[in-house]
């Protein structure tokens, strides 16, 4: 027990120490913080006095300086963060998390959006390739991924401005407008901290020297326009107006005991993403995902085919080199429940009822989706991922 | 005539001015410059004398501050230079061009190609998709297009590793190693310089008023590796391990004389994509790429069927923001001639003959790879896009 008086059960307890960056109104510099129970530890000012060598990894309106600064200083900072939290704390350098206007935690490099759901990749292919096998034939071979675009990440809490596009009616008619099939996907994203050599790959067994930690994504999606541009090239618009993130970085550290063995693979996996034999990178993640305010899907991470070390194995066997900012998402987790609405309302053929008596197949303007998520923690504790918060705004005005 | 006497139909002649970041050996920090005949002015230096308002705007390790400063700075940057070039310049700023190193001039932000000649999409079409129409049913809806790797775009003289990744025999075996398909993509570059809000797309009319100029592109291709995992969610891997550009920067304004309209588009457009009334943004730019110095294709860019004015619109149309460093790529350019290896082979069917006897269906270790181009100027003269070149180096010993 802390001096804190967190409660037993606090997703943002000793063991879990997400970061962020944070102001106040009383202070608008955007700097690093943690989130320990109710409160923010304002980390400059901490560290800058309690542990002065590692001043420069928190200074500036990012964790970017962290996340450089490798998994030494990584182990090293959160060593003494928990012993602080489990002693003592200067009261003057905390601020109560409700006052704290949280911002986009780092510079986001490449964003890279994995497909990595069994469940996920197949209900769509039965949706859209009905006379076809569910799964492409490359899809237990290797994690189909694509490249996003980093400019739109946004922060947990940023409106969501409804995209317009071509759309391809059922008629063959094309039309530019606001997308009518506007979806959600809930995903767990990796935020690369140390950046590789170009030409050299990653493996498997790197991925907690390259990894700094895990956040929530929604990778916002309009299924019309996606529908009519991604043949041959992929998703483009259906994707880049906007992705939110949950506004804590969990370290991986925090997460070692939801540590999970990856489900059984059917088909034998090439040496570079073989992990029989490797430390298992799955997680015992269970998400929940609200609109306005009622749960309609509460997802499992646990049985997620390919784990975030092969996914990075995958992204850098080519020798593409990591950069830190990299954000990488596993794709809508669908395990035992879809975690987007496509699935939830079957292609929009079976509306999903909310407990207020109110219908949806996609999102309406000014719907309001809030995605969390917890894991197992020490001592039958729980360890919080926090949230991703967006609300859909009416298009422009044309 | 400019008193440097520069000879006549000099690529970077005094209508030029492309902006990059060098280095020489007396002098190791990277900086500004640009090119004018076979030397380079030393921008910081000559600036700071000559125009010290515009200091801040062309201070620092790359071109970042000019592209973010607008328009109406570029415009007075370029007017001055002009004047410097053709009356003086203080000789202490220049630098010979030979002795420059030359870096990455800007920080890549997001790196979009897109697939904008019909010739290429055709031929791609009919190799592919011998069944089918050769071209997809948006095709000439909409400029295709989809995210690239910006952290591994690199500066021409790059060494290019070849990737490694999974290859799909015919018999369907699929093995791990070296790509036996490594190609070429010959390009033009758009680089944005002003950046733009999220949730406001950019007119057809603003492309000016963002993008700050060109740059030729070799999008590296490793055909096997994307032949086998780009069904459903595009390229990934077959083109992520790499992207050179051209390390001088050639502003728009340069390009005034080369502008002509576009082709006719057999499909009507929708207002947004619709430049029919609208100032033309195609230019008569003409490519050369030689292998190992043998010319092996001389394709036009005038004829491409998208502008570049067009991919902007149709990026931000959803409200996806720009960023400074923003890059998009027109796609290969095969107008006349193919502008890749795919093509001049067909799928690998026909070797193209080099001028020394030798043969290629698609790159060998150790190839060079020159990409150059030039357009039209005033009164008669030349403007050089500069060159990007690459060789290809052996994979790692496993």
């Amino acid at each position: 027990m802390t001096w804190l008086d967190i409660p037993s059960g606090h997703p943002f307890g000793v063991a879990a120490l997400p970061y962020g960056v944070f102001s106040t109104p009383a202070d608008p510099h955007p700097r690093t913080g943690v989130a320990i129970g109710d409160l923010v530890i304002d980390l400059p000012a901490t560290v800058r006095r309690l542990a002065p060598s590692l001043a420069g990894a928190v200074a500036g309106p990012s964790l970017d300086a962290l996340l450089a600064a490798g998994p030494a200083v990584w182990a090293e900072l959160r060593g003494l963060l928990t012993t602080w939290v489990t002693d003592e704390v200067h009261r003057s350098h905390l601020v109560v998390r409700d006052d704290a206007i949280m911002h986009l935690p780092f510079t986001v490099a490449d964003y890279v959006d994995f497909y990595a759901s069994e469940e996920h990749a197949t209900n769509l292919g039965r949706m859209f390739r009905p006379d076809q096998a569910p799964l492409t034939p490359n899809w237990k071979h290797l994690p189909i991924g694509y490249h996003g675009r980093a400019g739109t990440v946004v922060v947990s809490g940023t409106d969501i401005t409804r995209p317009s596009g071509q759309r391809r009616s059922p008629d063959g008619e094309i039309t530019f407008g606001p997308s009518r099939r506007l979806d959600i996907e809930a995903e767990l994203g990796y935020v690369v901290g140390a950046g590789s050599v170009l030409g050299e790959p990653v493996e498997l067994g790197a991925f907690d020297r390259h990894v700094f930690g895990v956040c929530l994504v929604n990778d916002w999606s309009a299924r019309d326009i996606q529908a009519w541009e991604y043949v041959p090239l992929g998703p483009f618009l259906g994707k880049s107006f906007a992705t939110s993130i949950s506004p804590w970085i969990l370290p991986l550290a925090a997460l070692d005991h939801a540590r999970v063995g990856p489900p059984e693979r059917t088909v034998p996996l090439l040496p570079y993403l073989d992990d029989e034999k490797a430390q298992p990178w799955g997680f015992d993640i269970r998400l929940e995902i609200r609109l306005n305010g009622h749960v309609v899907s509460q997802p499992s991470f646990a049985g997620m085919y390919w784990t975030g070390a092969q996914m990075l194995a995958h992204m850098t066997a080519n020798g593409a080199s990591l950069r830190t900012g990299d954000l990488f998402a596993s794709g809508t987790i669908s395990g035992g429940s879809p975690g987007c609405l496509i699935e939830l309302s079957w292609n929009g053929t079976k509306p999903v009822r909310l407990a207020d008596g109110s219908e949806r197949t996609f999102l309406a303007d000014g719907d309001e989706v809030v995605i969390s998520a917890t894991a197992p923690g020490p001592d039958g504790s729980v360890i919080g991922l926090g949230s991703v918060a967006g609300r859909v705004r009416s298009p422009l005005a044309e």
